[in-house]
């Protein structure tokens, strides 16, 4: 289904291109390749010559081969680590579907420019910086070094009354998070964690997942913040109906952002595809960032192998987005609180799995003896 | 039955402590106290305090709490993190049970103390020391800096055999880890993780888990660095006539390591009792550090409250170890390699998880509103 709407993107991008009018996201998406097959059997080729029972590893030598098949590089560098926050209101949190008022997330995105949130301690504690992006909060900011201003518009619409936003809206959205990759880039960015911040932002994504995966809402609805029993209830109904008035086309990943979506994770979606067309590796974070990858998956499904799932998280669409993704995330810490905190931890990881690969000694080098025939 | 054989044991320490004859053993084993309960407290309401919804960084909070316990301390310090890989060799490789000749054991030393191992890689990634202690490697060793030199014996004897070690050498393995404690607690250690080095340690290791946990020696038998199906058949026999041979008393478990264990088991054994008794979270490894870990809790069951398990190991018996110990590990990476290389990654979410405590901002400090009732 996403393959299938991503074929006819493919064939509108050929069509665009013989008639010169090609915009970012279909520059982008035509700038996707195949991971390096080289680049990775050299990284598995010296694993096996490094003292260590073959394999013995694990998960993070096959983190360091396909960190090297999206780097193109056999060792690869990572180096400098950036969060990417993307942040967005929802004007479905009129239908009371969170447990905090719409104005905590500007409050958090103050909170994450002084440095005092959770995602702060975590990026500081891997050694990777933060950067905020506000893509739709429902208030004018202070300007800050360390925000990016890109907003779309004021929040979402209530997408319980009508469609979230525009299309047009939808790929501007999309087209913000792959301009952060390149302005990102180059500033000299080697892995990228993706990270949300909205309240009310598992509904839209519920929603998301919901239409592209074709699943009941129940199934991928969730507390979020932490709702009661009655509340989640009602949130299901809140999003069935939405669902219904909207009718997204599960078969247009931009349709459904549109409809149902919120701004931050047409942010994420744009910022790992501008990710995987500028090899870098993209560390998920929790179901926010798992239903952006959704929709990046759809325009482009090569992206897939870009991806790595950084954790499991509470909310319970989550392990149907890792499903739908083919991905086996590193750890399941019970969180659910997204802001790339998930992320975070995850590059910590990668950068390990990296490492091993690099600095290793071989069984030359050490003098060691290999394993008996 | 652990549990009986620890009740036998402190009334052992009770009348020695009347004749005044208490050897380092007993003397630690009765330093052990339960968790301070007061600092827990402190610790979970400060939780509850910070800038995100309660609950929601799941195990990290746990880990907090956990770590606060252990420590008396509310938040509580982690700076100085230490690796301790116990090395030991086997008398039991001569039934051919390792795919690697005895001898990798020293050269792997080697490897370590020039820094070219999994485990230097990993401890300098998470800004760890790493102390190597020879306590029974099977040949005399340079002196180095980084290398006590502990050697109980020059390798355990053959358990296929007859008993792998005396009582007193026993003894003196487990006491050696108390040492070991004491010399980097002086150093400033706030956390330690244990690891284990070997050719042939996960043939004692299964055997002690098999005794101690009383299951079938084909359920706690794994493949090891490696071997193949008709050698792990053939490993599966030899651990199970050792224990047919040795007769180990399962209520006794300095009897268990003396006729069936390996000296680095008994070590890290000593390091985990040595550590509970000094309130330093012990963040265990894998499946070798498990079973030192069930001889540790079979001595003193109050000590399991003080282990962090950091993953689960490929390692075929190291799932039960874990449902005995009652401890859920964090990640499960397919690791199998050993030397501390899972808790080093762990050490690195225990610091992760104190910071949360440490460093995050209050709702109020933040002026972030919090849940709606």
């Amino acid at each position: 289904m996403g393959r299938l709407a991503s074929e006819d993107h493919l064939c509108l991008i050929r069509c665009r291109q013989r008639s010169g009018a090609l915009n970012r996201l279909d520059r982008t998406i035509s700038r996707i390749k195949p991971l390096d097959r080289e680049a990775m059997e050299l990284a598995h080729a010296r694993q096996d010559t490094l003292t260590k029972p073959r394999g013995s590893l694990g998960r993070l030598e096959e983190l360091s081969i396909q960190v090297a098949g999206i780097t193109g590089q056999a060792p690869p560098k990572i180096e400098d680590k950036v969060i990417v926050i993307m942040v967005g209101d929802h004007g479905v949190t009129a239908e009371r579907v969170s447990s905090y008022p719409s104005e905590v997330t500007a409050q958090m995105v103050y909170n994450f420019l002084r440095e005092g949130a959770a995602i702060n301690v975590l990026a500081g504690h891997v050694g990777a910086r933060v950067l905020v992006v506000d893509i739709g909060v429902a208030q004018e900011l202070e300007p800050h070094p360390k925000l990016m201003s890109r907003k779309v518009a004021l929040g979402t619409a209530n997408m319980a009354h009508g469609p979230a936003m525009s299309r047009e809206e939808a790929i501007r959205a999309v087209e913000v998070g792959i301009e952060v990759v390149e302005r990102e880039l180059a500033r000299g960015m080697d892995i990228l964690g993706a990270g949300d911040m909205g309240i009310g932002n598992t509904t839209p994504s519920s929603a998301i997942v919901a239409a592209l995966i074709g699943a009941p809402v129940a199934q991928v609805t969730g507390r979020g913040t932490g709702i009661g029993d009655e509340q989640l209830q009602h949130k299901v109904k809140v999003i069935e109906r939405a669902l219904m008035l909207n009718r997204a086309d599960p078969d247009d990943p931009l349709d459904v952002l549109a409809k149902v979506g919120g701004f931050e994770v047409g942010g994420i979606a744009g910022v790992i595809l501008g990710a995987a067309a500028h090899h870098i590796p993209v560390v998920i974070d929790g179901f926010i960032s798992g239903s952006g990858a959704l929709i990046a998956v759809g325009l482009a499904p090569q992206v897939g192998d870009y991806l790595i799932a950084a954790h499991r998280s509470v909310e319970v669409g989550h392990r149907l987005v890792l499903e739908r993704l083919g991905l086996v995330p590193l750890f399941d810490l019970n969180l659910r609180l997204g802001e790339g905190t998930g992320a975070a931890l995850g590059i910590c990881l990668v950068e390990a799995a990296v490492k091993i690969l690099t600095e290793m000694a071989t069984f030359a080098q050490a003098g060691v003896a290999q394993a008996l025939e």
